[in-house]
């Protein structure tokens, strides 16, 4: 299937969409992105991810010069373009071509539309803690040196992904957002994490079926939980059932807040 | 005057150096780089160059698939075409074209070869106090996230770049390293910042003359300097007069570790 790209105006194949290595997102790391799945044609959570999108863009000081709505425009030719089941679509923003190689100018922006097929996480996941705290973690940029510089470490532990905590508390997973139930109550960090599209739908979900709790969360909370689950674009709600050598039976809440969050995807 | 680029084993007019958008460190800031002046058509502490940027690709994992001496050939020949009394070089090497937008895979290598002029440094740079911990210090990245957002407040106050400290102790500025002078001893510091081969080089030339400690670095120490200056190879050394409000005299010592420099570089 040939797959379609927007890039500055222009929708053009995958295959031909190439920037200039003057461009400050790869010389300088200065960009940001945001990611959401297209189901049979209908993008998922969109209003949220274009607003989050264009936060992201606003903390960094960049301007697009594309209203939501223009984005939307492109997102849905993309989609009818890309004709697959499932898509998983990434918008990029960039501190542009920069002609001192350091201060930001006139934006780089890129939307790609790729088929995407969920992970099979049958099973739950398993996650390595990992002592960090993330630079800005409540921009989605483009940094990932850290969680990729982890993966070696990550396979010899037979690892899904890291867990972050940092002074006793847990923020976040690399890519997505943590949970656990305790004695019926959910709970899910408030600060120093990316405030996750799926982790607000789950958060506002949860809230009409069970007492939810957003505040820090320590790693002793954690290892001591009924539940763990993570969440995010790329997965729904994925049961965690190991961190590091502690490990957590699937459970009800868990498979309860996946329906609810299943039914709110079709709102 | 054309400048040429290496990309990938060829040399091109920068013009034409693209990179696809699946680039690693486009979509994950994965990716190093080092960067060095030629003056007439001489490279700068060369060998110590490729050696800080083979040891910064060897901790993110990836092999730029050329050996250090078939990496200066590459740097020999950009000089020669790119004829200018000074060049500034960078080589950048990142993650590759991942297929999962994740994993490194194959780098892509990149050399570009810049005309390059000092900036008027006569009366001393103004520094501007952040509190901050870059991520992995000491590899030199491609993540400048964290200055390049505080580009607004830098101009606000007429600085001209930040100093980073964290409880209580100074590190690094963001593209170059910090020393003092106090009551004729030289300090730096040891931990949490990039080695700079000017540093280095500084630490070398100015032990011969100077008491020099390499240690930590308290914010009050800097506060109360008899001189501070700056390193790196876009600055060699430079007086800082100013950070925050605490202003500071230009240094006869400072002067004379310059000069040092000067002759090492000649060497």
């Amino acid at each position: 299937m040939q797959e379609w790209t927007y890039m500055n105006g222009e929708i053009l194949p995958i295959e031909k969409a190439f920037i200039h290595i003057n461009d400050l997102g790869l010389v300088r790391g200065y960009g940001v992105f945001d990611y959401f799945r297209a189901i049979s044609g209908k993008p998922v959570f969109l209003k949220e991810h274009l607003q989050r999108f264009k936060n992201s863009t606003h903390l960094l000081g960049l301007k697009t010069g594309l209203s939501a709505s223009e984005i939307e425009t492109q997102i849905l030719k993309l989609i009818e373009l890309n004709a697959a089941p499932m898509l998983g679509l990434k918008m990029i923003c960039t501190g542009g071509y920069s002609p001192d190689g350091y201060t930001p100018t006139e934006p780089n922006l890129i939307i790609t539309a790729r088929p995407f097929v969920f992970a099979d996480t049958q099973n739950g996941l398993k996650l390595m803690l990992v002592e960090h705290e993330r630079e800005l973690p409540e921009v989605k940029t483009l940094n990932y040196i850290v969680p990729i510089t982890t993966i070696v470490r990550q396979k010899a532990m037979a690892a899904d992904d890291v867990l972050y905590h940092k002074n006793g508390y847990v923020t976040e997973s690399s890519r997505s957002n943590i949970f656990i139930v305790k004695d019926g109550v959910v709970i899910t960090p408030d600060k120093g994490v990316l405030k996750g599209i799926t982790r607000q739908n789950v958060i506002e979900t949860a809230q009409k079926n069970f007492p939810v709790e957003v505040r820090p969360m320590s790693l002793l909370e954690v290892i001591s939980a009924d539940e763990v689950f993570t969440t995010g674009s790329t997965k729904r709600v994925v049961p965690i059932t190991q961190i590091d050598n502690f490990k957590f039976a699937k459970g009800k809440i868990t498979e309860k807040i996946l329906s609810l969050l299943l039914e709110k995807e079709k709102e």
